[in-house]
């Protein structure tokens, strides 16, 4: 292959080493260790949008610094209440004040958009949502990640992850007709399961890629994330040359590829020719098994679309086999069409009257059904959907039964009424595979409604939009040096951050609200938490020694999903340090994100001792904590319980770079003061 | 005009007089009477169509009686859980066993969909749904009404109402450029307001009609309820025909006018010349002022759709304008197809293409954003919609901004950002209005979608699909002879159907489960109430006397939405009895239609004198509601309160035959009785 020639030698050869070397800015190639990478693009939906701008504003920042930020608006686009159209505008007018292309709600999922209008070969990309690795298709670096990262990227940062391993899976001959990409990555996680990928980046090569699409490779990396890769990588290649070049973008072109002798980590191998189609039973993506072992159970909704098939051809292959003929009675055959341009293409190709004549529901061009935005299905009927996951409950049903399957798989099952392989299909209606499916688009590039960032001096002179559901972030003051402050609340092991901040339909509305939002906060173990804590707060105002409080808890502390709103809400009402006997890893970072010190029972034994209202005195932290200071042995504090006159030591094991964030009160503070002492420095 | 020899000479003349004399079973033709009517076709939609399921079911009906019945689903096509799904499955599964069509999801809302598949020149409809109405447009004679009221009529039952007066308005001239159908019905709202067409049939005619498709006059018949009107009436002309014609359905047209000499009770007259571009302002249709007046004011979102609009040439007047241009950023431009068979002309035709590449929003085929299902726009922000209707919070916000208006007005703002005259943003674009926008359909008729009602052999196999959210209707038992009950409930003035029968979160859920929504019932005056009613209906289970129980309140009580739950759910738990001051008007009637007893204080005085948990006693009812008992003077009852051993006087205001449905517990139990007594007569 022609790229070859331009592969760089350090690392190991591997095109993942390659992309990560070339953003390297902290730390090494060493599987493990933790590293620093320079952010090229980054991309933010509405759903995690809303915060990153908040963020952004109380950093201060005046302009993004990456190469493309690009908000999208894919997600909350079903409007039932105001708060959705609410948010729309308050992005736009956000990536209007920081120079980031704005994408409105309609052009489409975030992903595929970008890989229609932004991604590049060879560039870095981080995304405030998980499915962010698919841009890996065009040769990309592509990590998604929690938004406050996001933010951090766009002002510049690098991000910080371990250093994965690599995992070369090679890929020989060609895909038999009637399987399709979803298959490939469907026998991915059949062999390895939803865990097999945790902290590896995943470089396909060889020699079957020659029969995958760019967009059929999207779906691939898309579905990395399912697999828990870190990242997915496919070279940049003649199909990927084609694909930019129907995109009007054949100067963003650069061919990438490992080199010939590139040493893996880990390797598997896939011959294409083997496959036959594959399904993910509820409720897992691990799930997987042939159609056939599935085949003939009732199917009550179909679903084509979402960021796991959202090439043209996946929609092309259930036109052509809908064509002329009508869905099942009784079955919901739902299309959600990708991005604005693909239905275009469709439209234009006359694919979209197909579907419609043959029964089915065309949707506005978005995620919808893909992240439990409508078309939830009834409870214990069958949903086939080529979508990448199928949690339970994630559709919006309790007791769903979702399947996950290619187009092929949805569309014959959509027609027949029952779970089809395929080939069966094919077989029963003397149907060939259709020939010549559009990979590329075909018709004019149409990126007019892509709103571009706003030069500089515009930019500085525009208000945010800010409807009444949408705050400001509250300010977050710097650690004091002594903390005496009440425990106001003791809880057991496993609290999750649903319990710390909970979601649902009475906390949702506050969502872009944090003091609002904040009312909410641990009111599943106790109600009175957040008045107790905000009247303490309220009554110490400007002694900041006293206005905060701790949390004592069990173990694994903030086990569950990532939001950041459990650490921030917390904070808000004065939460100042946590005392627990262990942390889940994600909650742990985002404690010291918007510095809350969380710290640890040297003698988990201590737990027991103390009670709810006890106070507490810790001192000298600023000493203690300071970067300089020894690490791990010496990491540990005494705490005065004042009220029983004992001692607790605890441990704090925050890393240098981290004990300057908990210091400055978090990551947003201390990004501020950076930014204006840049300000001041005259940039 | 060649109808007008086919014209009866009964009645005034008028086409109304003609179709109510046609259809009259019951009464006379006297403005003000009682009458029935035959019906010969129903038309439900998924949000009222459970509800009337259940009780067909409960009155064990073997297969409707009209000639053409129709369950659609347009309005809860969201599906943010399961419960939507659950009620489209149950809803096939009544449609097979009750000898209905059925029309799935994504076929489109009712209105233009009955009047493209099924609406005939001549016959009556009653649907459940208060847009019915529409299908005047071919010269049909449809109500909108309550769900038992449409379930009666699916029994073979004459539809009762007010006999109303004819309204002749007489339509003169052509419309100028710019101006179309929805400005007409602007019009007479600007003139006429909200309440003007009350217990009036509106008759169009004169030579301006002309000017006017079939779908253009559904634009305008639509919107008679609006007006408050009972129905709208066009005659059955040329128009109509060849829209018939279009639809592979010319064999349904017949020739339908008044006489040249009809009479109208009141008359009126639109010189169609004179009309510009119009615009009701928020927050109701009868804010009607001309566009230049509200031009300039921003907008944040347009959208094209609804039953209001419904039409090939409102799309595409849309498309055409928008054709090579953008809306302007910020802008939502949202398009509604209001039917699978428009979307598919559309998309023919190219209009669908144009519409994206500038930048639209396509949605599903449905009422979406017409009945606030999604589409939901920020608070206080400007949203242009072709909508019939912009009630302050109908759109889901609080605090919205809806105004309603043309598709050319919606348009243009949505393309220029701000509101707009059509007529300014032609002349400002040097455009002339669209020549030869298509008014019929184009291509071949699809039908395939609208699913037959079964043969009655197969029909009576089919199981009812009952997901865990439906439950069957409860049996209603017959009124006692005596009752001797306490008063569960004291309430006050102007207690509201929301206070007895909460719609919201909470209770929507088990909106088909009577059992479970019971449970609400009253519970924003005393969440008590519930299980208070419960106990003391469970403690008495099997004694009648004993187990009920009576509401007593004041003045104006059931004021606010006609749902019938706020009838069923006390009942269910135990009322036998409400005794108020006063009533409104359509909740007495729904108290009536199931079986409760609503008396009225011959005093008012002695509200005050009756407190909660006193024991009230009532004997011989069975006598003193006796149809053949005298009218009102004797119509009072007496009611003993035991436990202040006083006497009240209250009247009933039952008319005969009101009070046998009231004695046999309401009218499903009477009606189920009836058709327990035909299949034993051996039909």
């Amino acid at each position: 292959m022609a790229a070859s020639s331009q592969v760089r030698t350090d690392g190991n050869g591997s095109l993942a080493h390659r992309l990560i070397g070339d953003h390297l800015v902290e730390g090494v190639l060493e599987p493990g260790s933790e590293i620093g990478l320079r952010i090229d693009q980054t991309l933010t939906q509405d759903a995690t949008g809303t915060l990153v701008m908040q963020e952004l504003e109380a950093i201060g920042l005046d302009r993004v610094r990456t190469e493309v930020s690009v908000q999208y608006v894919d997600h909350n686009i079903l409007q039932t209440d105001g708060r959705n159209a609410e948010d729309h505008a308050f992005l736009r007018s956000a990536a209007r004040r920081f120079g980031i292309w704005y994408s409105k709600p309609g052009n489409g999922v975030s992903h595929p958009v970008h890989m229609q209008h932004f991604g590049i070969p060879g560039k870095s990309l981080a995304g405030s949502d998980s499915h962010t690795c698919a841009a890996g298709a065009l040769g990309m670096l592509a990590i998604g990640t929690g938004g406050l990262e996001v933010a951090l990227a766009m002002a510049g940062r690098p991000l910080r992850l371990t250093m994965p391993e690599i995992w070369g899976v090679r890929l020989t001959g060609t895909l038999p007709p009637w399987v399709s990409a979803k298959d490939v990555i469907l026998e991915m996680l059949r062999r390895h399961g939803v865990k097999g990928a945790v902290n590896r980046v995943i470089e396909y090569h060889g020699p079957g890629l020659i029969c995958l699409s760019a967009m059929d490779r999207h779906v691939i990396a898309n579905m990395g994330a399912e697999l828990g890769a870190t990242a997915t990588v496919f070279p940049s290649d003649e199909a990927v040359r084609e694909f930019l070049r129907s995109e009007g973008r054949e100067d963003d072109y650069r061919p990438l590829a490992a080199e010939p002798d590139a040493r893996y980590d880990r390797t598997d191998e896939i011959d294409l020719s083997t496959l036959e189609p594959l399904i993910a039973r509820p409720t897992s993506p691990g799930n997987v098994v042939p159609v056939r072992e599935a085949a003939g159970q009732p199917v009550h909704q179909a679903v084509i679309g979402s960021s796991a098939n959202p090439g043209l051809r996946d929609f092309a292959v259930a036109a052509a086999m809908a064509k002329g003929r009508q869905t099942a009675p009784g079955v919901s055959f739902d299309v959600n069409p990708t991005s604005r341009e693909t239905l275009q293409d469709l439209t234009r190709s006359g694919a979209v009257l197909d579907l419609i004549a043959a029964g089915a529901r065309i949707h506005q061009a978005g995620c919808l059904g893909c992240i439990g935005m409508g078309q939830a299905p009834a409870a214990g009927r069958n949903s086939l959907r080529t979508f990448p996951r199928n949690f339970p409950g994630r559709s919006g049903t309790e007791d769903d039964r979702i399947w996950l399957c290619s187009p092929e798989t949805a569309t014959a099952s959509a027609l027949t009424g029952v779970i089809t392989d395929p080939r069966d299909w094919a077989a029963d209606n003397a149907t060939d595979h259709p020939a010549d499916l559009p990979a590329l688009r075909q018709g004019p590039v149409n990126t007019a409604m892509l709103e571009p960032p706003l030069p500089p001096r515009e930019a500085c002179e525009v208000q945010l939009e800010r409807g009444p559901g949408i705050s400001a972030l509250p300010p977050l003051d710097p650690l004091p040096d002594t903390l005496h402050t009440p425990v106001l609340l003791k809880a057991g092991d496993d609290v999750s951050t649903d319990e710390i901040s909970p979601a649902g339909a009475k906390a949702l509305p506050f969502r872009s609200d944090i003091p609002r939002l904040a009312d909410f906060t641990f009111t599943r173990i106790d109600p009175e938490y957040p008045r107790r804590a905000a009247a303490h707060r309220d009554s110490a105002r400007g002694d900041a020694e006293d206005g905060g409080h701790v949390v004592v808890a069990g173990d694994n502390y903030g086990q569950g999903s990532s939001r950041e709103h459990a650490a921030l809400t917390p904070r808000y009402l004065g939460l100042r340090a946590v005392i627990a006997k262990s942390y889940a890893r994600i909650h742990w970072q985002n404690l010291a994100n918007f510095g809350v010190l969380a710290l640890e029972f040297q003698d988990p034994a201590d737990y027991d001792r103390i009670q709810q209202d006890d106070e507490l005195r810790m001192e000298k932290l600023h000493a203690a904590l300071a970067p300089e200071a020894a690490d791990t042995a010496e990491s540990t504090l005494v705490v005065v319980n004042v009220t029983r006159q004992e001692e607790y030591r605890v441990r704090h094991r925050l890393p240098a770079g981290r004990r300057r964030t908990v210091l400055a009160g978090g990551v947003i503070p201390a990004l501020a003061a950076e930014e204006s002492h840049q300000e001041e420095g005259g940039r």
